[in-house]
């Protein structure tokens, strides 16, 4: 289901752990990944950088000015978190993580929504409801665009104007990848909309994605509006397979996905350039949480999910399959850190892992 | 809580039933009002139009040439839905609604998110939470902008754009409307905003709101992004009183908050002018709903709160307060529509209501 770019023995890693939490759950991962690829035969170098808010506050830049240079030089991407009270989120974000997404057109962020066992949902699920959805959010554009400012600043006529940039490159690219995934999994593709209030773009989004969806006869396509599809989060999880969704309604509907599935600190996120030919980034949904940050206790599931993630995009479906049921049978042997009613610390969690992967 | 342009004893309401269930339930609603009307000496005159997609079908526009001024001489509105299949969604809503609500400029939304009794939420909730909240959404700017268009029309090279605008007036008006609304509640409100991906607008969205904030020491104020609070209304819907929203992540947060008080079919939305110089609109918050429009079993619920909202608007809250008194009798004696998993008609509904509004 995922592109298979690099099947090569030897793989550099650019680490990037961040602020906060990010730090505490990067470590134990990297072990469990070595664990597995010694398996599997593949070999990690990893490329470590201490970019984050810290080094902001140090350096007055979130990262080098050969920052993304330095990147270019590796396969792949693992991120931690980023953020820190006292750095203005946009300027931690626009410093390191939006840049990335955009040099290496990662323009795809795939996020499972998926409930594993031994978690519960906050939904009433009704008998047999399974969770499992795939969210294709569009990675490079839309909403989330650059092109805008303020007038008459400090009066009472100041006023602020955003674009939203939607080409047809962009949609359809994201829409196809959307549909190959939707044909090799169950045939489903959910597209959020917003046709009946955003009258420029959204309109133009539906159209794009039913001219590709003319390429999949196998492949059911139905737009919801953004607004009743994230009801529908709530009120019909299990109807959905495959989501595709604009970078903003995107990051809305999986931060949703992510608490349907009992724990934002479980969810992963691949920002991938589908063609291999930038390195791609995996992350957790969640952030630095500089609230528990140092006490040992953050979920790593989500880093560690996410690196499965990678190793499915490195064409290892295998091994990222065996860390997915690793994570799975750690759960379900009641190892818990504390935002999932349990009471193990970071290493305790990461350690389970590390022995289901291995054993 | 809201203002008093109107104690007079006669009110003229225009009543547009739309499409599909919005003429089913929209009948019953004005018996109820009438009732309740003449146990507090309200008199209504009805201006009936018949405005929908079926009047565009036949005349090539969703109402008259003259529409909004006719509209103009009714105090208020009453709408139910609109939208019918073969009618594009953004003409019937761009001919009929955004207009009215952009002419009579009716800039706050105001949408209750309340459990019922005897209702069950979709969620599982912690023993004593109270979902018990109220959403202003900015009405007439942000996301829902006309100002845009597209390129390259029918080229690979083709895009489209939409503009978001927020000016310092239209935020500040939402901004301390809402802390209004929660000083006179429990003085919490929550802001919601993406000042971490939406660069130009959102900032100057959370400036507006703690400039305004200054005036109201009593009021607590805190900034959620958008995707965290959309997962909040999920896992801890009891720690809200009063959410400030833009345009769209306020049409967004509706929806889920229709989703987690258990029934689309009960929300209600109020379009205010709030200084009275214009007439208000009150509609439900669901559509039109021609999958089972024509079988009397619409939920009459969210019309009929809608009109209490009028009802407190025109300056008499104890008539509003009785309304939703009687909604809440009825559902409690277990006359429920289809969707709440009774079997009742819309009729048995509504008389249920009016029996308990005139006991
Ligand atoms: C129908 C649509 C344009 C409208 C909106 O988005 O404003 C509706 O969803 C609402 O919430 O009233
Ligand atoms: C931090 C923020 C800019 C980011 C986004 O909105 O893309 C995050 O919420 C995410 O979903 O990865």
């Amino acid at each position: 289901q995922m592109e298979s770019p690099d099947i090569s023995r030897k793989v550099t890693v650019a680490v990037i752990p961040g602020d906060g939490i990010g730090t505490e759950v990067m470590e134990p991962t990297l072990g469990i990944l070595e664990a597995v690829g010694e398996r599997h035969g593949l070999e990690f170098a990893w490329q470590h950088h201490d970019w984050s808010c810290e080094y902001y506050t140090r350096t007055g830049a979130m990262m080098p000015e050969d920052g993304l240079e330095q990147l270019a030089a590796a396969d792949q991407i693992l991120l931690g978190a980023v953020g820190f009270p006292g750095v203005p989120d946009h300027v931690s974000l626009w410093g390191l993580l939006i840049p990335i997404r955009r040099a290496f057109r990662q323009y795809i962020n795939l996020r499972p929504v998926r409930l594993m066992p031994g978690i519960d949902s906050p939904l009433v699920l009704r008998e047999g409801t399974e969770i499992d959805f795939v969210v294709v959010r569009e990675n490079n554009e839309g909403e989330y665009s650059e092109v805008g400012g303020r007038m008459y600043r400090g009066t009472p006529d100041e006023f602020a104007v955003q674009e939203s940039v939607f080409t047809r490159r962009g949609v359809e690219r994201a829409a196809r990848f959307a549909l190959d995934l939707a044909a090799s999994r169950r045939g489903s593709l959910a597209s959020a909309t917003k046709s009946n209030g955003i009258v420029h773009t959204m309109p133009f989004w539906d159209e794009v994605v039913h001219d590709c969806a003319r390429d999949y006869p196998g492949v059911e396509v139905r737009d919801y509006h953004i607004d009743a599809l994230a009801a529908l989060f709530v009120l019909d999880p299990g109807r959905f397979d495959v989501v595709v969704a604009s970078n903003l309604f995107g990051d809305i509907l999986t931060d949703l996905g992510a608490a349907i599935i009992g724990s934002i600190g479980i969810a992963p996120s691949a920002n991938l350039n589908p063609e291999g030919e930038h390195p791609s980034m995996f992350e957790p949904v969640h952030g630095s949480a500089p609230d528990i940050a140092g006490q040992g206790i953050a979920n790593p599931l989500g880093q560690i999910w996410a690196a499965s993630l990678m190793l499915d995009h490195l064409g290892h479906p295998q091994a990222a399959a065996e860390v997915v049921s690793a994570i799975e049978a750690s759960l379900t042997s009641g190892v818990r850190t504390r935002d999932l009613g349990g009471t193990a610390s970071t290493t305790e969690v990461a350690d389970a892992v590390l022995r289901h992967v291995t054993s």
